[in-house]
């Protein structure tokens, strides 16, 4: 039954790419879309998808779909993402996609054909690493995306997401939300690495999950005045590195509960050794399980950040970047998958994903495969083979169960 | 006596170069050892000095010399740098090297004939905004660097200085101590717009610099463990970017009496908004009057942040990137030059400069012009066209009485 595909000691598919984008610097992985690295596991994609006899094209939005058989209405969809957070591990997305690809091969195998139109998807901009807004391809998808404020957006060297999605093919002018191609999937299932260690605790491999977090992205810029780092009297700055410092230090203090905030990303400007900065800005990422919750820990961030801005001197601005209601996972779909794949317990989970967005208009369901380390977004995140392959397995069985 | 080269309100050489490496994101001026910017600013230098009928020489090091007469023993050299920090204002470095050739142009005019060999010095990488060490061009003309240690420094792209240097004519296997071409100087002078408001308090366009504040730049590495923003619990993390905080307000902490301590560069790896740290990098630039002062001052920074690390469960590593002592600028001939120019005043500052490294080798001393703002390595650093016009004809006075 696990004739699965394998190559030194991983899915082999995993074993493909794991060149593909190595980050040096960082340590793990950086793929961003369209960049050189995510370009090519694009085309590694297509290809490997041909190899199964699948169609693939690319949709107005930059995401791939890989049709077995004819599109069609009430289809099942499967997939997850190739891009990863800078610096990240090889799992968080491509796992997903590998396991998609394998599924079918197995599938294959087994003489089935499906009796629904069935898809492979890969979503772009799922980490929102390049442009900001995470989920992108499929927020622009289901219209929960302006794509006038999405061709507006801006990498860290000033490219807009109207010229990168023009210079790999796709339209900036037509991005933007697709009824058409949204109504045609029935149901959508996106398996992925877990990103916490709830399952080493439970000491079981998979889980199906329950919902995801409220989350959200928001900009907050420390404004002060430059000057000189030696010839500026400590009692005449208005530093917002200082401001910035109370800020990051106000973020842990405002959490309550289970609530999560984290400044993963800084900037200061102009960012010289011997100069006091004139700008500081941090990104917050807020989460709680309840809509209101997070909009109240941001709110007391908010109040905190320009308290602490104002103790310097200095001005806090908090602007949104993005926002992710709470998700909960069809309960039917996930109750059967999880009967059906014998027992497996049900997880929530901090993390956003497309299958998130997707929640909000089809019925959608997520396989949680162990991570013993408990660690993502980082060169340490793992899954064991044995994992990995009861994963495909679990995929298979479910999609056999769906079409 | 007044016929200075004037254009668009400011002196004429700062207006050719107004609009070389103007920086729009930061504002202000990026001129960075050897790139594009700086490298036009070289090709300007030369051009500027061969028309007044200098002969320009570029030394082993990088560092431009324009000779008026043959090069010899005991020789006035008159000069700054035209480099700046990131997004810096356009008459830290420029002022010196515009004032000291319009100065020759004011003697030529005058029908002065040097009876000492004379020079225009511009010494690269003063900023240290490219490599990391300030002053990096007189500290290796006056053999205060080891060689081996420079040809190693990475720019942010990861070019090695000996890569640039290269790549621009310097030989990095010559670089390093050039004791003939030290002692062939007599005396150094360098003009420079004032990085405080002394003056401005003092209602005066000029003073004598008395001394230098012992400073250095320090390295500060906090490291935890990456990990996804939104998955990992909060009392589950090691976060550097709280423990770099805590660090901040440390180094504010730690500042006593006159004391500077500043951190205006931060960065975070990998960077990504929705992912925990495993490493925060803050960069310091500490100040003190005396060299003991200094070293205590960065002993309780240090002390701090290893405290502030640990109370994170992360670490805090601090490594020194380039110290220098306290200067005193030649009392004789500060007394002189301040009598010769009606008895301005005699201050000291928290900046460094070429003429510091110098003033431990030869008699060297310093003319700043009012900065009414008292902003530096920012945009809004300023001095008045009459100031400016002062300035050159306060260092055409200095000159004539060394020549």
């Amino acid at each position: 039954m696990t004739d699965v595909a394998l190559a030194h000691g991983r899915l082999a598919g995993l074993d493909e790419i794991v060149d593909v984008g190595r980050d040096a610097g960082r340590g793990g992985w950086s793929r961003h879309v369209w960049d050189a690295a995510e370009t090519e596991l694009r085309t590694w994609f297509v290809e490997r998808a041909e190899r199964l006899g699948l169609d693939v094209e690319t949709d107005r939005n930059g995401n791939l779909w890989a049709w077995w058989g004819a599109p069609g209405p009430d289809a099942v969809v499967v997939g997850s993402h190739l891009d990863s957070v800078p610096g990240g591990g090889e799992m968080d997305g491509p796992l997903g996609v590998v396991s998609a690809l394998d599924a079918v091969a197995l599938l294959q195998a087994q003489g089935v054909r499906p009796t629904r139109p069935f898809a492979v998807v890969v979503f772009a901009e799922e980490e929102g690493s390049r442009f900001g807004i995470a989920c992108l391809g499929s927020r622009l998808l289901t219209g929960s995306v302006s794509p006038d404020r999405v061709r507006a957006l801006r990498d860290a060297d000033g490219v807009t997401f109207a010229e990168a999605a023009a210079a790999h093919g796709t339209d900036p002018r037509h991005v933007g939300a697709d009824p058409d191609r949204l109504a045609r999937i029935g149901v959508f299932v996106e398996l992925h690495v877990e990103q916490g260690r709830a399952l080493a605790d439970l000491d079981g491999p998979l889980a199906v999950a329950s919902g995801i977090l409220a989350h959200g992205r928001w900009r907050i810029d420390f404004t002060g005045q430059g000057n000189h780092a030696g010839a500026t009297r400590m009692t005449d700055r208005r530093d917002p590195m200082v401001a910035a410092a109370r800020g990051i230090l106000a973020v842990r203090d405002a959490v309550r509960g289970d609530d999560r905030a984290t400044i993963g990303r800084i900037e200061a400007v102009p960012g010289g050794t011997n100069v006091i900065p004139s700008r500081v800005t941090t990104w917050l990422d807020a989460r709680s399980d309840l809509d209101d919750d997070t909009r109240d820990l941001v709110a007391r961030i908010t109040a905190s950040a320009t308290e602490a801005a104002a103790a310097e001197g200095c001005d806090a601005r908090v602007t949104e970047e993005s926002w992710s209601g709470r998700v909960v996972f069809d309960p039917a779909l996930r109750d059967r998958l999880a009967a059906g794949l014998g027992g497996v317990p049900a997880l929530p989970t901090g993390a956003g994903h497309d299958a998130g967005v997707l929640a909000g208009h089809v019925p959608t369901a997520m396989l949680f495969v162990r991570n013993p380390s408990g660690v993502s977004h980082a060169p340490e995140e793992h899954a064991e083979l044995a994992d990995c392959v009861e994963g495909v397995v679990a995929l298979t069985t479910v999609l056999r169960g769906l079409l």
